[in-house]
């Protein structure tokens, strides 16, 4: 029965400040690595072991795996990094204060942007310090504007079934360390949760969710691990 | 012309315990996390860039890759691990003191385990605390029970014939965190060092090592990259 695990990064300095993040390469807090030691940690504790693990292109991601792999004495695994597992992109909201935002465009609009499933924000200008389009670790990609959580989805799941999906059903064992939206894409999909909820589904920091799944790799059962 | 970097891991713990190490996985001490992250920086500061990176099994020559990419800013580039580039197996020898093993077999016979080129020190036991052939680790590889240089070198330059050298000649910047004779191997190789000169050349913990090559990936310069 394939095994799956899924992890959000640990605490970043910008979850901290409450700033719109998104592709902006933000590093873990001294709390951020702590959640990811005690996640391998309690992976390591609760018996899981890995074959294989995916990660995005994102330090708060890479570093949240690292650490949690050193934890199980796994640092030898073979990681597949991908951009296609990087966080939603928010466009012309990215660097900004979340309640700043809100106080200049009013709630309503920021929980449209945070809340809706395939409203973008307004795409980030050209120039911004923010835009990466010209960062040599997305070269050969067209790195978006902005992006809706249907457009994180859009380019998830094909990533899932081309590299993920095959790797679990030839039997290896799976950890995926990525961000709040790119793993409600995979949680959507696998738990086939609606458009509307999928938004509100919160994903909390260096909490391992497990997915047990059967050969068809529908989900047969979904739970945080957590310390006993 | 293709870029290549060597470096060695930092400081570990049997380094300054002054133990044998070999396959056995011991990790970096905080001096060796330093080196490591000094490692990065200077490469950073001297405007070193990379496309590919290559370590082995081993914790210490992963942590520090990591680390140094870290300083660099550079976690998200593609990281192949393998056994070929782990340090040379040291047989019966593992865990022992070098001192003591000198004082019980004699400097001599220390020194010709320790620096001739094709003598192996004698085989580790089988049920050894030390006997990692049923590491999963090392799952499907037929674990070596010692290994002289030659026997190392053996393993190391078709790993870099299948792989590092092609990336190489296909235009990717390779950096390589490996160990004092994994190192040794391709140092042989590519500088043309004598079976008799190559035991005894040292190569420091955490000193990024350059190598400028031609496209037929033979060396037209080799030198320590140091603070200026």
């Amino acid at each position: 029965m394939p095994t799956l695990v899924l992890i959000r990064h640990g605490q970043s300095a910008w979850n901290l400040e409450n700033r719109f993040t998104g592709w902006w390469d933000v590093d873990v807090t001294e709390k951020g690595v702590e959640e990811a030691r005690d996640a391998g940690r309690l992976m390591k504790d609760r018996g899981l072991d890995f074959d294989l693990c995916f990660t995005s292109l994102q330090t708060r991601a890479i570093k949240t795996l690292n650490l949690a792999l050193e934890e199980m004495g796994r640092l030898w695994l073979p990681v597949e990094k991908d951009w296609r597992l990087n966080e939603r992109h928010y466009g012309g909201l990215t660097g900004l204060d979340k309640a700043e935002t809100a106080a200049r465009h009013g709630d309503e609009q920021v929980h449209i942007w945070r809340r809706s499933f395939d409203i973008p924000p307004p795409p980030i200008e050209p120039g911004s310090e923010y835009d990466l389009s010209n960062d040599r670790r997305y070269a050969g990609i067209d790195v978006p504007a902005t992006e809706s959580l249907k457009d994180t989805i859009a380019r998830v799941l094909p990533y899932w079934r081309a590299r993920i999906g095959p790797a679990l059903q030839g039997g290896q064992r799976v950890l995926i360390s990525a961000h709040g939206n790119s793993l409600r894409a995979l949680v959507k999909h696998l738990s086939g949760i609606s458009d509307e909820e999928i938004a509100s589904l919160e994903i909390p920091t260096g909490q391992p969710i497990v997915y047990e799944l059967d050969d068809s790799l529908a989900a047969t059962d979904r739970y945080y691990l957590r310390e006993r």
